[in-house]
């Protein structure tokens, strides 16, 4: 569940309303339609409970206020939300149609951009109750709607990224040989909450050969003197999404480990400075990719650089070959590349950064030497 | 997330796995198309740590072996899943194109199934990928596929049941007069953990005025000497789903508040003697309305009777109005009447009941009459 926040005032929400219902308009859509998630909290600051087979569904149109459909056990707390007084609560009791309360709020044909994490069971009985309507994934229409943050969402995304590195200047100071990376784990997400965080997305210690599985999360293994461990954790604080790598060593490292991170680390050194405005997203991949292919371990940088972060810790843009769409001051996303060698270990280092006027600014600054622990 | 779980062989997997693609053939689909979330983790076992832009999907086929489209990154997680052994994985790398992939798995044309909670970006590109497929929602066209619970299943939820049951014994005895609701949330919520949960859903604790709202969550009201008090509360055992509410008080209730408590204990019991195979699912929500309605509070039961429960805490059958469907022995679900006063007080009763042979058995079995706390 994404946490409410209360950072904003209404005339927040009703500003950034009426800019979606304007850039809609200007892409060709008759409107918007948004499902509970990130894209909701971040126009309206209403965050039900939970998703469910209940619609909830916020509805933007070019012409009139926004409204709210929302289950009417669930209308006492929308309303409750920081911008619901700028728009409408349409509520609708078990046993009533809300597809057909939502059709009558739009015209009956036209493209209508909707949130990419709504049901696919909300999205076909919207498809049978305007059987003349076409859709369209949010991102895929509207990609950079949530990407640019404004002066205020930026200080609540410095204030989250020091948090996090807040926590790992305590992490690197316990010890990690024989212990089990789920205990190391654990102390990385209390650690997160003792420095702001409401909400803690992931704390990943992958140790030793699990480093080589960059989805590793955490699990029984005990590490030990030797191992190569990589940190990956993030949550929300304050609404706002942290999200940071290092890799670490317990005990003194071995020629060839600190090769392959001195490696990942110029490497994000490189994906770090090719973020200025203008600069296409895949650019960023590209210079990270470059230092790691030119050194023969192109094929095992298997993942994209990085995505972007805001009311949640993973959304567009996406650093990724193919994403043409240029670097605009005040996006937020991560540079990350790494390596993994499988059955031995991996590197990945992350920083959260944000696009300035004229290049670049880190929010995590930790340092991106290898730490040894113990 | 769904945690995974470990109660359940490969074996038992493929047999789900081929009922499904059975019963999707019976009603006429070319496929069922599984996306992470309840359906993947009872069909596979498998759950990856988050639902995202990147494409998972099962895909369920009647002349075929089951494949799991993944994301490469989290391939080493789904090859270690419980049911891995019974399927294929077909993995892709960020920026290929999964749909096409998945295209490649399915009948050109044809009716699919899809899971209700596959993100509308996936369902999309699906229509894009496919343009004569149709699709139907997975509770629209196969409802009962999880409803109905095997005998290892049905043991699973007793002891969620159990487990439930023992975390209001403990509750009942803790402070209430005087603390905020948050902290007998989180009361609950250890206590739930301590008695075997490995994740807590919901633990409602509406006071006074706050419980005449039914999803009222817990928030900073101090609850006071001569409240009521709505207790409900849930979530996953080894997987399986417990949720079950009471209404206490706290000190002697007035006459007004004992009347309105045994009116819903009186609809709760009714709803339950409504239980057995072959009736309705409406029949269970007539039976409990009109004990509330015949007291002349009909209209201030303002949700549905119950949902099912199994490896979700929130899931078909559907105990409301139109919903004709028979109950079968081994389906589980909540009878939970209520009745709610704006600005003074709410009640609600509820156990999770499953049907039997002969009629239906409560898996939630503390006291119904209403319980004075401190």
């Amino acid at each position: 569940m994404t946490g409410t926040h209360v950072s904003f005032s209404a005339d927040d929400y009703r500003v950034r309303m009426e800019r979606a219902a304007r850039e809609a308009h200007a892409a060709g859509l008759a409107g918007l339609l948004i499902a509970p998630g990130p894209d909701l909290v971040w126009l309206t600051g209403y965050a039900p409970p939970a998703a469910t087979e209940r619609l909830t569904l916020l509805v933007l149109t070019p012409d009139r206020e926004p409204v709210l459909v929302v289950p009417a056990l669930e209308a006492p707390d929308a309303a409750e939300a920081a911008g619901a007084s700028a728009l409408a609560l349409r509520d609708w009791t078990d046993g009533k149609d809300p597809y057909a309360t939502t059709a009558e709020l739009l015209p009956g044909s036209g493209r209508f951009g909707i949130s990419d994490n709504a049901w696919a069971l909300h999205l076909l009985a919207l498809q049978g109750a305007l059987p003349d309507s076409s859709y369209a994934s949010l991102t895929e229409v509207l990609p950079m709607l949530r990407a640019v943050k404004d002066a205020a969402e930026l200080e609540l995304m410095t204030a989250a990224g020091a948090a996090a590195d807040a926590a790992f200047e305590q992490i690197r100071q316990v010890a990690f040989g024989g212990r089990r990376e789920t205990e190391v784990a654990a102390d990385l997400a209390a650690l997160l909450r003792r420095f702001g965080h409401e909400q803690v997305d992931f704390t990943i210690v992958a140790s030793g050969p699990n480093g080589a599985n960059p989805h590793h999360e955490a699990g029984d293994r005990v590490i030990e003197r030797g191992d190569m461990v990589v940190l990956d954790f993030g949550g929300l604080k304050d609404g706002y999404g942290s999200d940071t790598s290092r890799t670490v060593h317990v005990g003194e490292p071995t020629d060839e480990e600190r090769r392959v991170h001195d490696l990942v680390r110029t490497a994000q050194q490189a994906g770090y400075d090719a973020v200025r405005p203008g600069a296409a997203c895949q650019d960023v991949d590209r210079a990270a990719r470059a230092v790691i292919a030119d050194a023969g371990h192109g094929d095992r940088f298997i993942h994209r650089t990085g995505h972007g972060i805001g009311v949640t810790t993973h959304e567009p843009p996406y650093m990724i070959e193919g994403e043409e769409r240029p670097l605009v001051p005040g996006m937020c996303f991560s540079v990350e590349p790494g390596v993994y060698l499988p059955g031995r270990f991996g590197v990945r280092i992350e920083d959260i950064v944000t696009v300035t006027q004229d290049g670049a600014r880190r929010l995590n600054n930790t340092t991106r030497e290898m730490v040894v622990v113990d």
